[in-house]
């Protein structure tokens, strides 16, 4: 971590009473920061004061001092900055006693080389996602154990790895939304049993609405996958990236996904 | 918290890099700890090894050092000590590059008042356990949203609050486990859909194949509750907790029960 602070101050230390450590009871948002400037600022915001609201965490107000902090620390012309907020710190004990004061922590990193315009290998994981209650459902919360497990299922041979949901259909990558180009229209799962929303994902579906073009969002049963022409990955870090494989199967890296990475991933737009 | 430690050293505070807070990547243990010494603990730390097992990590050799920190940390005469090991620190990202060491932190408090022997109110919750992986089924591990969330529905007025899994079976409390007595026979879910499975829930499992009372172990549908005899909780630092009523619904506290809570919470069992 080239910088980090907590709850304002320039730190790399919180408490171990702190309850995104016991428990993951928290939020987080990863951000894509050009000089300074973090991509897709406000959709990322309204994302993580949704999930305060859902977790029922008085979201602090701390959005222009995080905007300062991305501003001040931009030592890389291209950063990514993780934005965690948490409950807060408590005793022993599920229950959060009134009062506690939410915490926050940025830490910000020189951002990963750009993904290839030839596209990247993709694996299929043996790990479900967890269906969860409907009030944790779809949020970018500090519960990600499925995650970690399934990330741990290959080493750098793949670029990501597609989960399914605990009943077998397709629902996203590790940490990149999924979508299928079939008949030059687009197709992603609806995340109604698992998987995050995510910002690029929302930002292709509103796209694709402007423009008219074909969209399902649905349940995706893993054998369409076969029958795509083209698929890609969305991710707020890498933006659009291609796939070229997924097990071992070929796909062409078409124009849909072209045109779209190149729109998408202007920084102005 | 009256004494904390972080990989052995004296402190309250750890990394914001540590994946435990970060993703929740690791598990934990509640102790009860009489005058220094912690109850049922090759049971507790079988199961910590098993959890560190099922999320590969690997297990870090403290177990001398934790009895050690426990022995010499007993300001209460009761105490709860809580065990937290996570697969350690690491940059951004699920992937846990290889030669990371895992962290383990040992929090100490005193030990809250024992349950009523007459019994405590017990309320339904509305949110569902999520429906995990079968590699993170049963695990006591940080990911425990799910748990937060059912806490928060209510305040003092319940001492827990029950919950069923995505398929609406019953399947424990936020902290406990549960039984029910039928005709002389103890009901306890099998947790194959969701739910820790409790040191203490053990002890009654055995106890009762000792004994050769007739138990068993399957899906309990909740509607099954009001047909019950006794209704009680089990759990590390309560041990056996009689159940006097479930959303309003009253239990008497009967013999099975107060014999269990006897003969299961002696500090020797």
């Amino acid at each position: 971590v080239s910088f980090a602070c907590v709850n304002g101050a320039e730190s790399t230390y919180c408490r171990i009473t702190e309850r995104g450590l016991q428990y993951g009871d928290g939020v987080f948002e990863t951000l894509l920061c050009l000089q300074g400037t973090p991509m897709d600022f406000e959709r990322h915001w309204a994302r993580l004061a949704r999930g305060c609201d859902a977790l029922r965490i008085v979201c602090p107000d701390i959005r222009e001092q995080v905007l300062e902090i991305i501003r001040d620390r931009h030592e890389h012309e291209r950063a990514v900055a993780k934005l965690i907020v948490t409950r807060g710190e408590s005793g022993r004990g599920y229950r959060c006693p009134d009062g506690v004061t939410p915490s926050w922590m940025v830490s910000i990193d020189a951002a990963p080389d750009a993904t290839p315009e030839t596209g990247v290998d993709v694996t299929l994981c043996r790990v479900r996602l967890s269906l969860e209650d409907e009030r944790l459902a779809g949020l970018k919360h500090l519960n990600r154990l499925p995650q970690v497990l399934a990330r741990s299922e290959w080493h750098d041979e793949y670029f990501e790895g597609l989960l399914c949901d605990c009943q077998g259909n397709l629902a996203e990558g590790t940490a990149n939304n999924v979508f299928l180009v079939k008949d030059g229209g687009l197709v992603t799962p609806d995340l109604s049993t698992g998987g995050i929303a995510g910002i690029v994902r929302q930002k292709v579906i509103d796209h694709a609405r402007q423009q008219c073009t074909l969209l399902q969002i649905r349940r995706v049963a893993i054998a369409e996958l076969r029958d795509a022409d083209e698929v890609f990955l969305t991710n707020s870090v890498y933006g659009v990236t291609p796939v070229r494989s997924v097990a071992g199967v070929a796909f062409k890296v078409g124009s849909v996904t072209q045109t779209l990475r190149e729109q998408l991933c202007r920084p102005n737009h």
